[in-house]
């Protein structure tokens, strides 16, 4: 089908990449012109150099999938296309918007009959060749038009889950906001197992520096409880970095999901002190902890005698 | 390779089962003669009704695998053998056994010349049919002599590991203790990456009851970030209990690698809070924070005047 | 001076009787007339029915401290309170609302002219006799009239304080909105000393039954490094319903300063671990943790095959 | 009465230096024999050389008081003094010895006809004007003996407390061990009541860095909930070091009682969240959270292409 995508950074170029090997028809736009014609060269998509241009490419019912960055740069395509598009057309926010933009998003967009879907995509820089697996929130009408595009996106469901959620790794998780939701509390997990397997990572390497976590991270990926996909790219990451990964600075960002996760859990009641930790885990790495240091040192100088060290 | 397992439950029984279809040679005892002699007719190992007959049975020099509950169950079998068995002979403790115990056991061992190998094994119920991922701790002349009994217990390694591990899913990751101590630091994170599992799906029940569970586990497993065989099985219990869990009671034991692996980071001076939030949200599952919150209770009370509940 | 009152409630009620102690005219409103009649009754307060007769008795300019639940029932006696009131006068939520409520409220009430302090306030139901401890937030013109009500509720500053803070306990800590961060910091606080405290004894009760807390509490009263108010009222509480406490249902309510708090420090990068844990273990204490421990369950029994525990 | 010091530090100094204005026979030594001739001098406590001296200058029964860092010291000393002294004397460990130690030290000192108690002594260098907060464990014959000196140490009990635990602050809590296990608990207490404040102070001066902490914690002593010593201290530290705190390093030391306070904690199945996160953020204080960063960091990089900072 024919399909047009905004934005074509790491994630959004690839979708391309991927949907033009299913031989879709798409059009590709990207701030940077240079990006657009560059892609459209190796790919075969049509490149256009703004959103007018992208719009009068496309036959109706439009459909054009933004794949930018979350907050503004989402916000303004968003409401750019409202402007340009027409009733039946539809818009997919396939980033990492927070869950609460999406209704009044697509509350907006109702009154002149435009379409809107959350895709929540994980996947990262694998998903050309694995496929990106889609949680999709909004419309059913929509979402059923979108399907080809989905099933080219997504990867072929495994045997043992096809039972269950059919051919291709994608569903339609509920109304507008819903998408983005389950892609919201996947990161949050996504950081707590990340975290714990740092933690445990951690503990091999202080107990036994030489043991080698290669060979460690290799080792349970065969058969053993935590055989995951993060746990095999430990293995590449120590095997790229050594067991010491000295070259790298113990510093950690983080993107939204994890804090949006926390507050969502504290609005429903429910005890997340492990995806909390992760988060925190974080903030700590950036050094946002260490004012909370200082007052500790401070306070068992004045209880106890004990020496503070001093800067310089 | 000839080989005796004393302790024949789900672990030890399966791994024998294994071994049979591999065409080794295994001598089977259990403190319960009647399933010993099942699994010898279901399987074709020698059963033995006491640990002399199993001595008795093997050429030397002998090799017994211990697959009996840590603690006090593995320290009587392995130091009734180490009465009956001779110098050249080797014991591996394949249970869970606190990694702390096997220094002092191979020491007790050594002047009577018998070998000692502490093997941790991964792969629950499931190992029989995938093999059992398992770190090797001890001297390397008897890793060497056990290796084709390991051998045939691993998984074969996955294309992509076989580089760095070889062609079966162990490893000797060290000297007496190390096979313990990175299978407890394995346990550990897997509290923690089941933990982030089950905070990330009580959020999405909270916020959405409707949610089916099991579409979005088996969705996870197609291509996702934390696509992993522990979320493949939330993937089967929700389809075998549904998304509600309601049969279920909120009652979660533990066996004592997180207690252990704690305690090890905290000798490391290595924070591990997600692991630990991990460990205490299965005390509070049993009950264990219920006098801290009458605490809490009663301090609201006595500052602010909110109401307590009173019992009956 | 004079001052208004709307809000008889467990603080209003007894801020009324702590400023009608210091003389001052106070004119009182509750939803509840008889409230309001009765305590006029016993302090010699002015008791109006409505918050037209409340605005009709005061001199202008105004002062109106409201001392309602946060939410809804400020929202609409602030909003209420706007209508009637007139340029130069000031209203005061001396309540516990969010501080994200106030700049909105402040500004609202500008055009009119009106003043809005937001003052958050802490002493619970001790504070008729210490006197209440309050963070001011807003413009200074408006704090400075209010200064002779503020400094007859405030306690008078210890000794060993007076240099920093001057002879009343209040301060003027910052635009609107401050005084509520303040406070709402103040109350993160208490959760995590809380918290702490839950802990301990409860680790104290667990391992030994028979150590009369009441004992401890007020023997660490006594010099001790973690002395403290909260610990004052553990040894009240431990005093009346006995060290097992076995007369209270576990059950601990929040609310919402904590979560606040959490959410702040999020927006921040700010660690807040132990607090958070400490509202955690509230919401735990209200079972929103069992669905955790089922999905736990569940996966322990699919991978090892442990028993779970089934309901009924 | 009559009483041997052993250890003049921060601690054990100010204890004699307090035994003395109480007029008490105290013989003193340290293994520095210029510190123990100088505290004689300024006190009058009777300064020797040698622990065989000190015996010697003891009426018997003789009562040891050991006030020297727990571990190897300690151990050593009642070792040697168990060599010196006869039946019907008595050695006091009031240090912050781990609580398991007691239990076989007392027998180990039984045979002998030595008594063992362990105070846990809280106050830290404010002791000698304030007293000393104890928390005694051993034998009731012996704790009786030592009671006069424990009078003078401790604080005159507030009013409040004294119909509850009498006119000194001390008690009695139990058996051998039990006294440094109350004040083990005490510690971990501690450890998350400061842990409390630097959380809430850190969301304080990052929320408004221009905010007077000093005036703030001052504030806060004047009838709020969260009015306690350690805030007191806070008020002073900020004095001192002013709001930014920016002359302390963030590097926060621990001492043990925290990671016994989990340990048994873990072993009694209790959660102590606040007490762990406590901990562990003085791990991180002193970086031993950079290696999980590291982890975290490349596993960003292997699933998303996040940039990592490099080293260098």
């Amino acid at each position: 089908m024919q399909i047009a995508f905004v934005g074509l950074g790491k994630m959004g170029g690839n979708m391309v990449r991927r949907l033009r090997l299913a031989d879709h028809d798409v059009v590709a736009y990207d701030r940077d012109v240079d990006v657009a014609r560059a892609l459209g060269e190796e790919t075969g998509a049509r490149a256009v150099a703004s959103l007018e241009e992208l719009v009068a490419a496309l036959d109706t019912p439009r459909h054009v999938w933004v794949m930018v960055p979350h907050g503004e740069p989402t916000a303004s395509t968003v409401e750019a296309l409202g402007e340009l598009l027409e009733s039946g057309d539809a818009i997919v926010d396939g980033g990492n918007s927070r869950w609460t933009d999406d209704g009044p998003r697509a509350a907006a967009l109702a009154p002149k009959g435009i379409h809107y879907l959350d895709v929540g995509t994980s996947g990262g820089v694998w998903g050309l060749d694995v496929g990106y697996c889609m949680m999709v929130g909004g419309p059913q009408e929509a979402v059923a038009r979108l399907s080809p595009v989905l099933d080219s996106l997504a990867p072929r469901t495994a045997e043992e889950s096809r039972h269950v959620i059919g051919e291709f790794g994608w569903e339609h998780v509920g109304p507008s906001g819903s998408g983005h939701f389950v892609k919201m509390v996947h990161n949050g997990i996504e950081y707590g197992v990340m975290q714990a397997f740092a933690e445990g990572y951690t503990l091999l390497n202080k107990n036994d520096p030489d043991l080698d976590l290669a060979k460690v991270a290799h080792l349970w990926e065969q058969g053993s409880v935590v055989r995951s996909w993060l746990n095999s790219l430990a293995a590449r990451a120590f095997e790229a970095e050594g067991t010491s990964l000295e070259a790298l600075q113990p510093w950690v960002d983080d993107s939204g999901e994890g804090r949006w996760t926390i507050e969502a859990a504290i609005d429903h009641d429910v005890p997340v002190p492990a995806i909390t930790a992760s988060l925190f885990a974080r903030f700590a790495s950036r050094g946002e902890d260490d004012y909370a240091s200082r007052v500790l040192a401070a306070l068992r100088n004045q209880f106890g005698g004990h020496a503070v060290k001093r800067v310089g």
